[in-house]
């Protein structure tokens, strides 16, 4: 496994598996990975024959107060990961060279960013869609992973792709969970053991909400209040829980063919998220 | 020479042309085509072994009450000016091909746009940056060829390219003028023969900054007074005369290394910008 910093460097080694006819795949991380992020490599290796993951806690996609420096770092850890997954090549990028001398452009979606996460947290989605402009272009893949556990990122860099009509597919990768059910992520760490058992809340929750759909149910404020009376009793803090379309995002009143419910609940230190599809019956 | 409107037809078209392991420059254009753009595609192929030029007047860049309807448009001349250029590849795409329904990615820079053109067109610069994005994603060029005619232009798409990470290099051709000095442009058509002769003095003032720097004046007030005097006294409407850093088109007090000096003026229903160099005695 080959580990370069530069974007020079990440061009001429991609340059050589292109000219050994090898399609790339490109899993975009902040690093400290779990289980999950290897779930996306794995996936990633299903689609091409080669697997570039790239390490930058994106200063950008932070707001101020939120835990940009207290962010874990682990690169020797995180490498010996990839390099055990089966991963080709490894990016380290300095913030220099993701944001040049005088770096000035943004990549901002309109609508999506309005909801969810992204009241939360203004600047988020924009500091998300313009990394990951840089590095899909520093990269160049044919595909590329993410996790559905940050659903709506997933939803902003599929939309972001097609506006901009870059050449590359987007995968999405179901949520990796603890055999409790708690979604794994690198926030998880700030938990204390009563916060994790709280935590806990979120899945099952979201499991009832899947269960009544399946079972007829479509009016979306009953869902939503059996969501928050099990959630609200957990002892977290809401910052949102809500029933939307699952590609706008936008608020339902009614079920249509498939809707998404999303949840985002600080418990402690740790403000952690998770969601659900929700199918109607056919 | 093969026209295109979708992005698919487009793909396949320069991926035969990258099969045969050729290189490609790109010079997107609004249509309405003169010796100007030709000289651009003259450049793109000196640079690259295929040139794909697009004809595409992007909404996008035009403010409420900017002349969109009224752009010429004359797309069978100008395929025939372009295939008597040698151009290999046209791309004529629709609306709906660059802004696909639910479109809301938009690229944007913090500052190039807040100076010159961009105070009297805020939301030009953001359009260009975005219609360029779309084109060069779907392109996927080598070389990209602009004027030095648009100026303000040249340099956010410099900006962008290298803030984007694009893998693109970016080329700025000199501007073409009638002999009599005017600037070639869609818009002179829009001008009375008295116009015509009044517009000739952006370039006569122009030219005299640029003597007065090569002669050793330095004092960016002096420079901007002689380019005033000329201008104004010609009967156009003012909308700026500027004497600024060459890349970031920021205000000088004094001359650095090189500077611009630019100006957009308008006579009667055509809005003019020319610019020039103005480079100090070695």
């Amino acid at each position: 496994m080959r580990q370069v910093s530069t974007v020079a460097e990440l061009r001429e080694a991609t340059a050589t598996f292109r000219r050994q006819g090898d399609t790339l795949a490109f899993v975009p991380t902040m690093g400290c990975l779990h289980e999950g992020h290897l779930a996306l490599v794995k996936r990633a290796k299903a689609e091409a024959d080669r697997v570039v993951v790239s390490i930058f806690v994106n200063p950008s996609q932070f707001g101020p107060g939120e835990d940009l420096t207290a962010y874990p770092r682990m690169e020797d850890a995180d490498c010996a990961k990839l390099e055990g997954a089966g991963v080709d090549l490894v990016f380290l990028p300095t913030e220099e060279a993701l944001y040049p001398p005088g770096d000035q452009t943004v990549v901002m979606l309109s609508e999506l960013p309005q909801h969810l996460c992204g009241l939360a947290r203004p600047i988020h989605f924009q500091g998300v869609a313009t990394v990951c402009s840089k590095l899909f272009n520093a990269v160049g893949p044919d595909v590329v992973v993410f996790g559905e556990k940050d659903y709506q990122q997933l939803q902003v860099i599929r939309r972001m792709v097609k506006d901009l009509l870059l050449p590359i597919r987007v995968v999405g990768v179901p949520t990796v969970r603890e055999t409790d059910g708690l979604a794994l992520s690198s926030r998880n760490q700030y938990l204390s053991p009563d916060e994790r058992a709280q935590a806990l809340s979120l899945n099952q929750a979201l499991q009832a909400a899947a269960t009544l759909v399946a079972n007829g149910e479509q009016d979306v404020d009953r869902i939503l209040g059996a969501l928050k009376s099990r959630i609200t009793s957990s002892g977290g803090q809401v910052d949102y829980i809500a029933v939307v379309d699952s590609e706008t995002l936008e608020s339902l009143e009614n079920l249509g063919h498939e809707a998404r419910a999303l949840v985002a609940v600080q418990f402690g230190g740790a403000r952690l998220i998770d969601n659900i599809a929700l199918r109607p019956p056919s």
